[in-house]
């Protein structure tokens, strides 16, 4: 496999977008890369979305998204692995040109969920779960996490309170983000106040929806040889069903492809500048920085109270927000996540940037650790 | 690329499964094609499937049907092109067993229809048309089918019953599959007093969803010497909405992705042997047929009527049955053509067996052309 560059990125903010449709976000995303890239033809388009057949009635997206952005005989499909969705579609993005089946590529993730009521939302986001053996018995997708998150505090002696961290380092990030959801600090006191959404997760431990799309135009890296390079992409699956997993407080599947990407890039933990990690939960997150070798097991919240996961913390996480406060549009994140990353990496992360940020880290995650798409990036 | 074989080949019955999920569906045909292999443990593993969200609200299928497989830890998404799904996730594991990524791939296009009711599966059929510019008119996917086999007719002076050939032909290789849905063959009279469903579409005219699933089993071609090699593999798009096509009577899409399969394999179409098309509509295998070269342009009917794509004629198409007699659960379709074209190349497609048969076509269409997957099969 040859290597691979990001040669375009582009993004629309996560908002309520009213007035844009699903086609709408991702043609922005999707011009605003090949523009960023100077390319205007590609030869293949994979689309990320989760939600788009339940909450806007269209399916073919990577079709519909290619025929608009005028890429008309190009190759299109649009990919799904719920809340990893986009990661995957950046993943065979990945194959496609690595194999030198492909000279330039477009990954888009998009999502539009604000439109549809709460119910319909909370139920096409329970569909990532296990329709016959966990949503059937009336668990909600956060409710899942919440029994997760439980089982944690009890099995490592930690209260609500100790996630903190995460809530506050990644509202802090994402007021310096144009493009995030939320664009204001919170204090510890806020985070205490937080209402609770399904016992111990309260609204400060759990990520908007939003509408958006981010997209990332990806090239052989000896066309691009300033641009970013991707040296490790990996992609593991785990039970689908909680219940069905041996340790509950693993995410086997994290772990399994951060090893494979690591051994991929040469690296490990330790050398990682920072870390798009999948903070769709608190406790995701913590789950997440020891699967992937930044802390002990049960230690990934010690981690975050000893500041180490913010800006100038050990291992930086959610820098630009993360999926707390610039929004997790489900299907899209995996490719804000990336496109986030390699802009810390260009130096072009503005107020958010990590000072000398050279290797990163993005994950991300569908399901409750389900499907787990890794890359790490490299500065040229 | 290096060629890659079809090492296993497994398929469920097309029936209406009241007592299996689409989860049971695809894991009886993945079963069904690793035994078939000898093969326990796969690389990747690519579902295609277009309704599952909506009708069984049931996303991640990919790590679903893979962790009920076993594969723990393997990669797996799902792929959606509407009904040219199955096809998508096929040439994905074209993809990556042909760069050499992976060593063992499945490809799974499952369906399951049958339980929700006519109106929720027309909306559910019509998400592979354009939501803002064509459904939002009302037009159903069939509706817009009859648009264009109405100005097919205009313009090249057909009347209904010269389309009989396709619906004869189907039925009555259908009758020698025992996977097929419709196990019967039908008369010419029956044809000519088919209930119109949208003018001029007849119940014969348009193929039946249901319920089933399809497996493929991909290995390198050099580990599996005796198996059928896939030797053309080809994705194009048109525009989604046909009202944007400069001749909504010429499928572009699958004229370009057929030719791209055509050199890859280094053949034309005098040398296929029989062409699994896609025959969603009468309308759209004569345009099929067109598109592929086997017919001149408006000489697609003519051909089927000069009994050119029964079992003996020129180009036998639909020879298990086809979507219109085999049966239409739209995001497996492309795999069921592709194992009835690879059953056939090995000689065990039973009474339908086409006697000789050394190189096949199948190709899969999403939407009224606007995805289209081609493939090309060749015996060892």
């Amino acid at each position: 496999m040859r290597q691979v560059a990001i040669f375009g990125i582009g993004q629309t903010p996560i908002r309520e977008h009213w007035d844009l449709s699903v086609r709408d976000l991702a043609v922005a995303a999707g011009r605003a890369a090949m523009a960023d890239a100077g390319i205007e033809k590609v030869d293949a388009i994979y689309v990320g979305n989760m939600t788009g057949g339940s909450l806007n009635r269209q399916r073919q997206l990577g079709t519909l998204v290619a025929d608009h952005l005028g890429q008309l005989h190009a190759e299109a499909v649009k990919m799904e692995a719920a809340c990893g969705s986009a990661g995957s579609a950046f993943r065979q993005g990945i194959a496609a040109v690595g194999s030198g089946d492909c000279e330039a590529v477009l990954a888009i993730g998009v999502e539009k969920m604000t439109e549809a009521g709460g119910k319909e939302v909370t139920a096409a986001l329970a569909e990532a779960a296990d329709a016959e053996y966990e949503v059937i018995h009336g668990v909600t997708f956060v409710g899942l996490n919440a029994l997760i998150m439980r089982r944690y505090m009890h099995e490592y002696g930690y209260q609500h309170d100790d996630f903190a961290p995460f809530a506050l380092n990644a509202h802090a990030n994402g007021a310096k983000n144009p493009n995030a959801l939320f664009r204001k600090a919170i204090s510890r006191k806020e985070y205490e106040r937080g209402r609770i959404v399904a016992d111990p997760i309260s609204l400060f431990d759990a990520s908007p929806i939003g509408d958006g799309a981010a997209a990332i135009l990806l090239v052989p890296a000896e066309k691009a040889p300033q641009a970013v390079r991707v040296v490790g992409s990996a992609s593991s699956i785990d039970t689908l069903a909680i219940h069905d997993r041996q340790d509950p407080l693993w995410l086997e599947a994290a772990e399994i492809s951060a090893n494979k990407a690591y051994q991929q890039a040469g690296v490990g933990p330790e050398d990682i500048d920072l870390f798009e990690a999948h903070d769709a939960f608190s406790i995701i997150a913590a789950l997440s920085l020891e699967a992937c070798g930044f802390a002990e097991r049960g230690r990934g919240v010690r981690l975050a109270q000893e500041n180490g996961i913010m800006p100038d913390g050990r291992i930086p996480i959610s820098t630009m927000g993360g999926l707390k406060a610039r929004g997790h549009p489900v299907g899209a994140t995996g490719l804000y996540q990336l496109a986030e990353a390699a802009l810390q990496l260009r130096g072009e992360a503005g107020d958010a940037q990590i000072d000398g940020a050279r290797i990163a880290l993005a994950q991300n995650i569908g399901g409750s650790g389900a499907t787990v798409v890794t890359h790490i990036m490299q500065k040229p």
